[in-house]
């Protein structure tokens, strides 16, 4: 079973999300969730396991068990490494580029579909207290 | 901040998760979750904040600060009590009612927008391994 707290990784702490926070189950244990999709965004820019893995503050051997997850989950690999390039030497496939769209359209799909239901939740939310609000200011800073 | 891991509730095991599962946050850290929503579910059910949290294999502690993290997040309280009746005294405000709607709408709504592409999701899975299709046959039942 894929870990879960990918989702929680540091440096993108939970009070700052906005709007839907959305994971996708196959009613086996099995899932995918923002964390994973972000983290093959990420080896898509650094062309790195190791270098994504840094950029968002996890561990190698997490980033790895991530990606490994995510192998064993679908029927085709999400990356393919070329051992012979360093440090530049891994590649999302075609697979892994249609699991970032299929997934951020689920979340673009999702949103739109709920904007009326958010802006009325929004609009009943009570106002914060002071401190919060300071708090909050900071982080977004 | 309200809790978050009211959406692991005992009881209700991740593996048996399927399709979308939904967060809506505000933003700063406030948000609602699918086990807020349960609970809501259940007091109305039950008329009684005690009884939802036996049915739901959680501490009574643990259902009131949940109720009153809610609370807090809306203008409108969620539950009405009537202290004078004895075991069914809890009943859901108007505001409580509204709340359940306009989640299970965002789910629904979600659901209904990301059926494509959810399709093709399930379509990628690999097989199961044999021993993990024996413990999912299990957890159904």
């Amino acid at each position: 079973m894929a870990p879960t707290d990918i989702d929680d990784i540091p440096g993108r702490p939970a009070r700052a999300r906005d709007g839907l926070f959305i994971r996708v189950y196959f009613g086996d244990g099995r899932h995918i969730g923002p964390g994973m999709i972000d983290l093959l965004e990420t080896i898509r820019r650094e062309r790195s396991i190791l270098s994504a893995a840094r950029h968002m503050g996890m561990s190698y051997r997490r980033a790895w068990l991530l990606v490994d997850a995510m192998a064993r989950t679908f029927r085709e690999p999400v990356v393919e490494t070329h051992p012979g390039r360093r440090g530049a030497g891994t590649n999302l496939t075609a697979f892994g580029e249609r699991l970032i769209a299929l997934y951020r359209g689920i979340e673009q799909s999702s949103a739109a579909a709920s904007r009326a239901a958010m802006e009325e939740l929004r609009a009943g939310l009570a106002p914060l207290p002071v401190a919060a609000e300071a708090e909050v200011a900071t982080n977004e800073g």
